[in-house]
């Protein structure tokens, strides 16, 4: 398939590169580009500030609940609220790299349209009403193409030329936004082939870490995590099939939730591996606030999408859970011990400094509240580890080998599948099928057993553990994906919670090296340069408990960033 | 693995059919083999009530939901009810050769601690407590074993030799039974490798149809067919991955559901083809009545089985949909149309007469209650049924030639799956995963257009369509599986309804034979060897529609009954 030699995919990739930024007005581009990381580490906060009016900077750090509160009751208009966004998108680029389509114009005929709509009915068209959504560049929107980071795709649809679908379809989850009332404006980078935790491509190059951009924002869904950390989105969705929804939530102090497949529609958006059903991808939101999520998540299945996507399922947003884990929280509040949670530091790869000091936090948050915390000690993850690996290398690579092979293009040293392997067989798959279902019934009984050690008469409530062994990572330096992982060989629910920041002159060794209670501790590191990286960890919960597990984390993230206040 | 050669199967087999009989108490045996076929056609009704007790009918011509209202109010004592059962299945057995495994006396002792506690605590143990239930041979019952039709399973677990697991281990089924109070008394036939249409095996022989003992009791659950057709139970659970719940359901004048993949835990019961998750094989309750089947399914749902088993949705059973479905059902019978059905007579394979007779009931019995009837138009069935053909022989036979070798038997003719031919790799079942999925969007967008044509407001309720292309089969003589099979590709809820019976001297060519209205009916069939076989029709609805495709499968075939009864 490949009609190109050499470098000329470097050249095809450039361009793009060129077209996308002069997408952007001239108005919002920088008069030069900004200084090096070595000058300026973190562009967020007070450095984006800098370019942005009073009113902007307003709009754009309120979360996506307080702006649709504002945009729905017509105190803000979507015109104001869509160009606010659009300004600090196009800063955010332009610091980091994290944008593949820009579509601001037609996002502001669009917020017109909406404002035209409200003035008519006095009455918003949906429960986001007027609020900017980004999204991964996956799916598919009209009016711009979508590359996924593969050099082949462009001017194609999904790496085929001259196909009509090009521009002009949309995505499920595209349409069902627009009936809600959100306004699409941007695209976000991905590393080509998805199966990376960071972001780097032969389009926008490589998707720096806004907090600290001599590291990665994450992946794959390493745009939306780097563009909501800067506030040029107040969330966004994102895919997750091994963690790229919560990595790059947590490399950017964001939330983000992987639900379990079939409740967010996934017709209709471009794959890698597309019909591989053994470990399905799923869509999940990334926002800077639990609460955002919800809303984004909730919407969503108002839409009823099982009616849609054959794949989804008809399991409408359950506000009954919701009530029931509030009632729990508030009773743990009057001193009940109603609550309990398992805590795992460790699955065979050694974690770093600042990761151990955020399960710290965490663990001390939990005590501090009265919850009971349970020791994790399931099925060795280094198995769901080793199932996965199997089944993302399931084609032998024939599937990326073909979208490179389009361009010319190579396999960059961050993507986790293989390029040239063997093919398996329908009974080899069938057998790693097995496997997975095993492993997943070992774990569903490992966590209903817990219910002899909460004190709660029932399992624990979830799981808290870390996102990846590292914070926001050194460039080709990701480490164990086990970490997030074993969620999708499980199908569980996670959502990833911000904790803390890497802190070079807190995260040291201690005083007593030989302390065994450390031996799960990779203290060679390089504090200086992960210094101000952040540091996120995720709770688990079993399968389809997303209702659960977002109340949970908006009370848990709540009680972390006190924990951290009060410790400072 | 053939450590035996030439015929030894067959010996081994009889040895096996000899022990199943020697199981079976000596004052249950009959004196004499009854009369061949030829002389007594039908087992059913008179035949075999003659070798019972009045109160043997009385509680074996009972249905579910009736003896349950006397179990579990303690008016009858789950002892005599559970032998009365096995009374009857023990006649039913030696009638047409249903049963696999047999286990009264466990099954007595069983009752008796029922009885007991009913009698300390004044109260049921559960909602099925003192029902006796059957269950098909893939499910495993400690006590004893699960052969799968298999001569090479014979002392094995799943032909395992020396496995602690056998006689030991119960499915998550059974255990969940066990726990709703049901007795569980005896496994029922099936072909070997589960991929007929028909019950044949080298273990029982083969399964006859107990109405028309020339004909075939259906299959792969053909067993629990022919036995609940007896009343030998009052229901029980079959497997169906391309129609082999509805299949023996249909020709046995039963109620079937297929409910959608994920309602009814499949958790470790043998399977064939262990491992293949592009068609699932579910598990469904078959019975006499609809409400039978509700009680079974609902039952089941109380015990969450999503707890218990991975690939288990947390879908409780939704009684909402109950209510609502049952509004509509009143307002229908006050003259609103508020219910609208597809009819589906032809899938490209021409059907016989009596279900061609059976679909104009259906049509009758939907305009007489005033229900929009739409001609069913959809994406080609013939598209389903290729799908699923090449799903089912992704292996190339590799996982039944295993079986089959273990033994040395060979493959019954009536199996429809592959021995020999070629494993597909992990892209081309990528390509099958890929296609499937589209063509369940086509379907569903097809489904959803036709809101346009029921003037509901909302698109069909359901599609009433044929089970096979005849009524309960000559054997060897099965048609085209995809009347059932499609149902499977799209993942959707389908009840098998029982309509009426074949008959020589109605169901012939009429008068205006080139009449084209009947160009989709095979005239050419054998009307005197199909004459009183049972005809069945499928009432299928959108997937995880369970609760109202059980609240609509009651109501139109109470509805088709009396239309039956007016006619004649």
């Amino acid at each position: 398939m490949a009609n190109t030699t050499g470098t000329d995919y470097l050249v095809k990739g450039a361009a793009k590169r060129q077209a996308i930024f002069d997408t952007i007005p001239a108005k919002w581009r920088l008069e030069h580009p900004i200084p090096p990381a070595t000058e300026v580490r973190d562009v967020t906060g007070p450095y984006i500030q800098q370019y942005l009016s009073e009113r902007e900077i307003q709009i754009t750090e309120s979360d996506a609940v307080d702006i649709v509160a504002e945009t729905t009751s017509g105190r803000w208009t979507a015109l104001e609220v869509t160009e606010a966004f659009c300004h600090r998108a196009a800063l955010a680029h332009q610091f980091v790299n994290c944008l593949h389509e820009v579509f601001f114009d037609a996002a502001i005929e669009d917020a017109k349209q909406l404002d035209a709509y409200f003035a008519q009915h006095k009455a918003p068209i949906g429960p986001l009403h007027g609020l900017p959504v980004s999204l991964k560049d996956q799916f598919h929107v009209k009016g711009v193409e979508t590359t996924m980071g593969y050099v082949g795709w462009i001017n194609t649809f999904e790496g085929k030329p001259n196909d009509p679908r090009r521009t002009v379809t949309e995505s499920e989850l595209t349409k069902e936004l627009r009936n809600l009332g959100a306004v699409l404006y941007c695209k976000t980078s991905v590393p080509a082939t998805l199966m990376s935790g960071e972001t780097v491509n032969n389009i926008i190059g490589y998707t720096w870490n806004p907090k600290n951009r001599f590291l990665s924002s994450g992946g794959s869904s390493g745009g939306e995590g780097a563009l909501i950390a800067l506030r040029g989105s107040p969330g966004g969705f994102g895919t997750d099939i091994g963690g790229s929804v919560r990595i790059p939530a947590g490399f950017n102090s964001l939330y983000g939730l992987r639900p379990s497949a079939g409740r967010i529609p996934y017709q209709g958006v471009a794959n890698s591996m597309d019909g591989q059903n053994s470990i399905l991808s799923v869509i999940g939101p990334l926002a800077p606030t639990a609460r955002s999520l919800e809303l984004l998540f909730k919407s969503v299945l108002s839409q009823q999408p099982w009616l849609q996507d054959p794949l989804a399922l008809e399991l409408p947003w359950r506000d009954d859970i919701v009530l029931q884990t509030r009632e729990l929280i508030k009773r743990a509040g009057n001193g009940d011990s109603t609550l309990a949670f398992g805590l795992m530091r460790y699955n065979g790869a050694k974690i770093h400094p600042p990761i151990a000091r955020g399960l710290d936090i965490v663990e001390q948050t939990l005590k501090r509240l009265g919850h009971r915390v349970i020791t994790w000690d399931p099925p060795s993850h280094a198995i769901a580890h080793e199932l996965g690996g199997r089944i993302f290398d399931m084609d032998g690579g024939t599937d990326i080998r073909h979208h490179y092979g389009l361009s010319g293009e190579t396999k960059a040293a961050q993507v986790i599948v293989t390029e040239n392997g063997p093919e398996i067989t329908a009974s080899a798959l069938a057998a790693l099928n097995i496997g997975k279902r095993e492993y997943q019934k070992q774990y569903m009984d490992y966590w209903n057993s817990t219910a002899d050690l909460t004190g709660t008469g029932r399992p624990v409530d979830g799981l808290l553990c870390p996102l990846a062994p590292h914070a926001a990572v050194i460039p080709g330096q990701y480490g164990n994906v086990g970490y997030t992982s074993f969620v999708n060989v499980l199908d569980y629910t996670s959502v990833s919670i911000p904790v803390t920041f890497a802190d070079k002159t807190m995260d040291l060794r201690p005083g007593n090296a030989s302390d065994t209670k450390f031996d799960h501790v990779e203290w060679d590191y390089d504090a200086e340069t992960y210094d101000g990286a952040p540091v996120g960890i995720q709770l688990v919960g079993r399968r389809l408990q997303e209702e659960k597990m977002l109340t949970l984390a908006e009370y848990i993230g709540g009680e972390i960033a006190r924990e951290v206040a009060m410790s400072t």
